[in-house]
């Protein structure tokens, strides 16, 4: 028994230390007591630093663009300061000390030399890196190692660093930089943290007000102006997920140096605790982990991602909400912070509850007046239903003009796509990772959206300036059993030859389906004969349409020569006169029925991206598009049906036809009233008013019946004799 | 103390429980020991049986062709007997046992009422299903659940069970469908498998001895002959490795029941145990768990089927082969027969060891000498490096026309691919789950793979019965540290204008390359003068080519008109005339580059499949021909490289640029010389004899340096300057 009752004892032991209160003397790692996560990320950041110890300090003179030698190295190297910073603190061993000492040193002595980087490719020229953005990064990291071993250095070491690295390094930022830093953006709010931070550790003042409150310190500018208008009310950024992600590091990390230093300005409770805000809409603002790819998005971006290991430890510091847990048990990584520590033992005491994602409402703009995202989501888990509805302003210069697109995830795939930004993040071969000029030529254009074309012009003429002073209103809102429905209206987007628009997009159960389906209406409201073309990006390979498709099949010509056309193979077209529009599709395993609501003369046309690509710079992928010529309006009213399932495993196939027998569209005195009939004869109406009075009553007549809702719109079960 | 101890007699009863043998009177439950894999499997059971019982027994009389209502019905029905069946013996529970019986009275009143199914699609008709393979694949399931609950039926319901369902289904397999029966052809194992274990439960050595030795009793054909005919020494079957997984669980099944029923014969023993090689075998070929998809294969098959969840447990209760724990732990499922407990008790008792994945070759013919699979593995684990080369026969009805084609596997994903077949498995509106009219046109057809095309030809003409009579000859395989190579020859593809073809590949070791690189050499030997093409079909992303593309960018046209050329659009040509004939590609994550050693008027062409596709059956892939028109003879030397990384968590992107310099090919004496230098002057040279003689040494001189090898290919660093 001995044995046993001594295993008993280190396990109470063990029990004992998880609740010991740091020891801020000894080094972290004697008292012994690190949780599994957090032990984790001490072994590769081991594992990194002493990788590079072994390569001996290295710093190169700049001359590399983004994803050359150079960039990478000044990259490499300042992780190596920041974590060997970090682990010195937690070892207490002194060669960690030492190489962030050497390699600060070296930066000693190349940083006064350095002017303009020879690789400059704008008036936003760094000096360690082609953009002053990069040279942001490298201080906050740079200054966050330095921290943490600035104590052992001695006087003249600690003077040489402080001067001729960091005290440039902010002069540069703050100064030399003021047009970047006094910005209302995220480059600025990467320079206000590295200088804020310069300023806490060196204890300049000047430094600091400058970070907090702009070059003027009347706090015009500034990072605390930052957090005022680059979120809405509901922490939204208006350049969308992919920014919000990246913006977010700075935001957290300099909020985190802020708490501990001025605690009195409770940061986190400025602005009704919009940075916590902030972080918890970021992580809403994914599926499957991935972020929406809206705007000038790199698609493989996830929560996975440096930015949130810091956002969530440092929320989860603050806030202690379990379901930060779930995201970085999901993630399988932190930080070496003692944020990092305290979520990685809380994680290792218990399983985590799931993050609460959920359908949600995020406004757009400082006000919260600029439209809207609106996310609605059926179920929980990775295969969970989630329509997004992209109601936002056009986010400035990453912006895509896409108002009104939507999005659709179902089963762990994305179902209808958004094409994300036209660039190799890094790769030297693709214009040095830089923007390509297919981001411009198809990425941004409307028609590489799931947004209304009219005329063959991209919104706004594809006019950013113009875009800008612009933003859809989200005129609805609601999410009750059985229907969930965004519906959203802008005038502006066709200036010189107005077009109104208003979309509803609902995901509404129908009796007998199995998955609520998504409803689509489209109205567009013009003052001439235009063409609309509406199209659907969707992700899977073709089972069937419901029309005769008239195929280009031994040649493909291109559909049109700007505004995105250009880049637009046509596999072929239809003419669609009746109930017959809808095509299916299988992806993951899962079958999806597009169904169009017949109209005069609507045409379907097929397609897929990649004409006039000559570096191959762009993904090949399919879309249909709805086409209606010479109509002052339209309305477009279209069903997306999940259905059945394909198992390669077991070889079953079940329910791979529609299992809806008709859409019907009535329009009847400003309602929009859309009736879908299934197969086995069941009858569900989505009665749409328009009318965003919640209280007002509306009737309509539907073949003999009399059908009553209440304000903007309403689900209605007329039951069918099988149903 | 008293709880600990308590605990500790509770798992000491426990682990003596593991190994008590099984109660035969008792059902298995009652006594208390399942481990999970094994009780996960019984929760599966148990949900799809009771989802059964609860829809009462439904035995619609046969109307739809695969994937349709009745087809469904009827596989959910064998299932539910099957599974019925094993889990009454386990449980006890009566009511499986009386829902057996109800459903096979049920079929006992449709059975004899049946003629040919209504939905014929060709002579081998079936009873219950479109084709008779159906109807034997359900005797198989059908049978293992009658036996499990046979005992418990009146006399009456017995006879009536054995007599106008059991009896006649063995009659129309074996008798009506004496043709099929007597093959040897997988539908034909299905067949006597059923029979055979028909005639063991009713004790009926007329029908066993005609399921082992075929209608006539000579064993001329009949299972055992089977066992001979259809696996090649090395357990590789003809088919190809999908057929081969769908082949295998007859042949383990029916195995299983002789070596209970007969153990004199020794089945597992037979021929050199030439079963539980086929399983191992069935296993290697797989990368990621996924079959390589060869032939008419259905690429989403891996080794989660049911088909292998039998194999895996009745060869682990054969072999208690360890790695084979790994296997069932990978699959994550079982079966639920005496084998299937044992499985999973023991992966219960520890972790598995991996299953042993390598370099190997697999003869294919009954004698060994149709060819082989020649399978080149790098590394362990799901991202290890393998080139697969198809050196194999033509394998029947379902073969491609792909005489030495190859594939490349790395970091996890196919790299250069195999289109596999076109089909969608039981998706009515795809005819049907059929194979559909592109599987003759494109996925069978010589460009539609990695193999060489002469005069825009398929090899034997596309005659399916020419092919079946060539085989390709298995020059050379070995595997040394740093070269791993296989080289194989045909000079039947083409009878009516001779071309001989021999094609080495290898994974070679390049000094200073993190990867080993595949070498590539395939000689064209005619008699006149021939257009030559290489297809090679990559998956991934075009990031960068090493010549100036001829784009076709505002139309695509079409390559060819026949032999599958006519599914293919152009994208470019080039015309490739110095050592920068390379292409580079990313895929997950990864860099590939191409490299085409420069040859006179070779010329690139560069393509995606997809045209004349009138039902969007085809996928549409990227592909790259190498052409040489006007030469009698041609040797086309290339190189596939991966390197490098792009992580979108990290934003690091490293090499993503070829770290090679040049590729060469020199022609002396009959032997080729490929040489390969690195950007940082490493120069490796590949020497190949083509001699077979593994004694015989060789020598040549590269610039002045004379290099001496032995035997049939070596691998020689030619140190450079800076390596
Ligand atoms: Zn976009
Ligand atoms: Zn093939």
């Amino acid at each position: 028994m001995r044995t046993l009752l001594l295993a008993f004892s280190a396990v109470m032991l063990a029990l004992a230390g998880l609740s010991a209160p740091l020891n801020a003397q000894e080094p972290l790692e004697k008292t012994g007591e690190l949780p599994p996560l957090y032990r984790a990320e001490m072994d590769l950041a081991e594992g990194f630093v002493s990788d590079m110890m072994a390569s001996g300090v290295v710093v190169p003179v700049p001359a590399d663009p983004g994803g050359g030698y150079t960039h990478e190295q000044h990259k490499r190297n300042y992780r190596a300061i920041y974590l060997a910073g970090q682990l010195y603190r937690i070892t207490g061993d002194r060669a960690y000390a030492d190489y962030v000492r050497d390699m600060l040193l070296a930066y000693a002595e190349l940083y006064p030399t350095l002017g303009e980087h020879p690789a400059k490719a704008n008036q936003n020229v760094g000096r360690l890196f082609w953009q002053v953005l990069n040279d942001a990064v490298w201080l906050v990291h740079a200054v966050q190692g330095y921290a943490d071993v600035r104590d052992t250095l001695s006087a003249a070491d600690r003077a040489a660093i402080d001067d001729r690295v960091f005290r440039r390094a902010a002069h540069f930022l703050s100064v030399e930089s003021q047009a970047t830093f006094d910005r209302i953006h995220n480059h600025a709010t990467w320079a206000t943290a590295g200088v804020g931070m310069t300023g806490y550790l060196l204890d300049d003042r000047d430094m600091v007000d400058r970070a907090l409150l702009g070059s003027d310190k009347t706090g015009n500018t500034g990072f605390l102006r930052q957090t005022e208008l680059l979120f809405s009310p509901d922490g939204y950024y208006t350049e969308g997920p992919y920014y919000q992600r990246y913006a977010l590091m700075p935001f957290m990390v300099f909020a985190d140096a802020i708490a501990r230093n001025d605690p009195e300005r409770g940061i986190f409770a400025h602005r009704d605790g919009i940075l916590l805000k902030a972080l918890r809409t970021t992580i809403q603002l994914t599926y499957g982990g991935y972020f929406f790819p809206f705007n000038d998005a790199i698609r493989d971006k996830s929560l996975n991602t440096d930015e949130l290991y810091h956002g969530v430890a440092i929320a989860y510091a603050e806030t202690r909400d379990p379901g930060l847990l779930a995201i970085a048990d999901w993630q399988g990584r932190t930080i070496l912070t003692e944020d990092g520590l305290l979520l990685a033992r809380d994680l290792a005491a218990g399983t985590p509850q799931p993050f609460d994602f959920r359908t949600l409402l995020l406004r757009d703009g400082p006000e919260g007046d600029r439209g809207a995202v609106a996310i609605l989501r059926d179920g929980k888990g990775p295969d969970h239903l989630a329509l997004v509805a992209k109601n936002t302003s056009q986010g400035m210069g990453h912006g895509h003009f896409d108002k009104l697109s939507w999005q659709l995830y179902d089963n762990g795939h994305e179902i209808v796509r958004d094409y994300g930004a036209a660039r190799f993040l890094n790769v030297v071969a693709k214009e040095g990772g830089r923007y390509l000029p297919e981001n411009e030529s198809w990425a941004k254009q409307t028609v590489a959206h799931n947004a209304l074309v009219v005329n063959g012009t991209s919104h706004f003429g594809g006019d950013a300036d113009l875009a800008d002073r612009h933003a859809p209103r989200q005129l609805h809102f609601s999410s009750v059993p059985g229907l969930q429905l965004s519906s959203a209206r802008i005038d502006t987007a066709y200036p010189d030859n107005p077009v109104a628009m208003q979309r509803t997009l609902a995901l509404v159960d129908v009796a007998g389906l199995a998955s609520p389906v998504v409803i689509d209406v489209l109205r567009a409201t013009g003052e001439t004969a235009n063409t609309y073309d509406l199209p659907l990006h969707y992700a899977g390979h073709i089972i069937e349409t419901g029309f005769v498709v008239d195929r280009e099949l031994a040649g493909r010509r291109v559909l049109g020569n700007s505004h995105g056309y250009q880049h637009i193979w046509v596999d072929g077209t239809a003419r669609v006169q009746s109930d017959g529009a809808f095509m299916t599709w299988l992806l993951g395993g899962r079958f999806y029925s597009y169904r169009m609501a017949a109209q005069p003369d609507l045409q379907v046309i097929l397609g897929e991206s990649g004409a006039n690509d000559p570096a191959f710079n762009l993904r090949r992928e399919p879309l249909v598009i709805q086409r209606v010529e010479g109509a002052k309006e339209t309305t477009f009213v279209s069903l997306l049906e999940p259905h059945g399932m394909s198992d390669g495993a077991t070889e079953q196939t079940v329910d791979s036809q529609s299992l809806i027998a008709s859409l019907q569209h009535r329009k009847y005195n400003g309602y929009d009233l859309v009736i879908v009939e299934t197969k086995r004869g069941g009858k569900t109406v989505l009665a749409i008013s328009n009318d965003t009075d919640p209280d007002k009553q509306h009737r309509a007549n539907i073949d003999g019946r009399m059908v009553r809702w209440t304000g903007f719109a309403e689900r209605i079960d007329l039951a069918g004799e099988k149903n």
